[in-house]
């Protein structure tokens, strides 16, 4: 009898998750029915949004209720079959949880083609972090050939497609990270323009330096005082897209808002939120231009892959708040 | 000869405007000079934006340099003419600043009809206050027929005409505005659907219960607190008008931002900020669209004017930001 193993949720944390808000469970995985197939999950996704999910509060997905296996985004491979329409062999991408095994009846889960990509490529660039990067900056951000874009989390997953994205529709792109690792990286692996290290010295002075006309376009992936920094250097007109606020997830205290949102008036800008699943019918034509600029090698999808099993997924998923990874962090099971 | 009174500004405030941060001065009125006329300035606008223009600050207008007579808008009336374009006894619309008299060759200046319309109504429906609130709502805030509109300070100059432009489009609109005085005076002279007061209680809660479907277009003159309430309650794909922001023009700390601003993703929404300058060339339009819905009694025109003269200036700026002016605050000369 295969066991499964999983991470359900303990307790809402406050701040910063703690293994005492987990709970660690293994059972069998019941017979699969007709009509129902069986994955073996290989790669999880880990995503700064769970940890809004695990938080009580009202969102645009309900909450992960205690004692519920936590959601996560993964892929895997069909391992038994009693579904027409998906065969043992399969490769599968799906919102399968935080745990090894998983039964479906085919409800939101989707056939990848492997031999396009490495199975954790479409957890990146040809998943939802590939399609948020993509719709957010073309559709929300809307830039123009020869106008400044700038990305926060730039070396993270959305963050580092976003800013090569830019490069490719003939922006300049401007990353801002943390440490001169991520910044090389931007510059020297990536293609960026410029990175600016905010853990290195004051972003606002720099950003006026390397945008002297003002920055056109603002994905903003971490909130607080960088959006404020970069609020502050907007061009008329300019388009900030709201793809998350990392900087805030784990705080206890209220919410920092921008204090500078009244540039949007100076500047006659905008502040947009948007979530990648209200694009999903339009997923495949992104997934079909990522793919080839993957091809093409205009794009570089990286991957930051933690091995050690799904025993490894509290510390992991930790390492998304503290700067550790770069480009997307998934977990090898 | 003729004596020009006016107030300069001797000193950048700090909080709330105090009387030695103004100087009043008198000067002799100089000759009008060939392609001149000299207007006799009959009612000064009062705006809360004019705090803004006494910083030192970059904004979307250079600020008043200390020692300079305040910027203003007004009416008045040509009193005497040396240019071809303007008669004596012509009513004019000007940034003629805080004085009492000014010498202009036209530039900036329309004339207006004042058998239309009584001059100070020029400053108000008729006048950027008016366009701002046309613009703003129509062109940023899109409101369809049926979807519900919230503006606060809604009893103020810019919100009293919002929300009836709100009503003429098939929207339900509700203001927020302080006092039960200023709320009866939304619901039973300017026909909005509902009024919260938010020094009564509670805004969110309120809010909840009249917009129970969410708010579709906010469109804020105060910011602050009142704005985290709105936020609190967009409905799906909102639009969030920033105006102003009346409640932080005074504050000593650092301004407040949005904290709930995150309610832009879960909503899919979006908050932009604009200027009525930029309309310029539609306001012939929107001046047009407004007389027609005065004439037809759909749009009532409510102005608050101070007498006394212009020693009151001070005084009477600071009403404002106390919340004591019902409709456009207006300064007779």
């Amino acid at each position: 009898m295969t066991t499964n193993a999983q991470f359900r949720l303990a307790a809402r944390p406050v701040g910063m998750p703690q293994p005492s808000d987990w709970q660690y469970t293994e059972e069998p995985v019941p017979a699969v029915g007709e009509g129902q197939f069986l994955v073996k999950v290989t790669y999880l996704s880990l995503d700064p949004a769970m940890r809004g999910w695990m938080n009580a509060s009202r969102s645009y997905l309900p909450p992960v209720e205690i004692g519920a296996v936590m959601r996560a985004g993964g892929v895997g491979e069909v391992v038994e079959s009693r579904h027409p329409g998906f065969a043992v062999g399969d490769s599968v991408h799906g919102l399968f949880g935080v745990q090894t095994h998983v039964i479906s009846d085919g409800t939101g889960v989707f056939k990848i083609d492997t031999s396009l990509a490495p199975a954790p490529v479409f957890l990146s660039t040809l998943g939802s972090t590939g399609f948020t990067a993509y719709f957010g900056l073309l559709d929300i951000g809307k830039p123009q050939p020869g106008q400044t874009v700038v990305v926060s989390a730039a070396a993270g997953a959305v963050g580092s497609i976003t800013g090569q994205i830019a490069k490719i529709k003939g922006c300049k792109a401007i990353g801002i990270a943390g440490g001169p690792d991520k910044c090389r990286f931007l510059v020297d692996e990536l293609g960026f323009d410029a990175a600016i290290d905010y853990k290195a010295g004051d972003v606002r002075k720099q950003l006026r330096e390397l945008a002297p006309d003002g920055v056109d376009v603002y994905f903003d992936n971490v909130g607080g005082e960088i959006l404020d920094d970069v609020l502050a250097c907007i061009a008329r007109g300019a388009r900030v897209v709201i793809s998350g606020a990392v900087s805030q997830y784990n705080a206890t205290t209220p919410m920092r808002g921008p204090s500078n949102y009244m540039q949007l008036l100076v500047q006659r800008a905008s502040m947009t939120g948007f979530l990648v699943f209200d694009y999903a019918k339009r997923y495949p034509e992104a997934a079909a231009e990522l793919a080839g600029w993957l091809r093409e090698g205009r794009l570089t999808s990286r991957e930051h892959v933690v091995e050690g099993g799904i025993e490894k997924f509290p510390e992991a998923l930790l390492s998304l708040f503290d700067g550790a990874n770069t480009g997307k962090l998934v977990l090898a099971l």
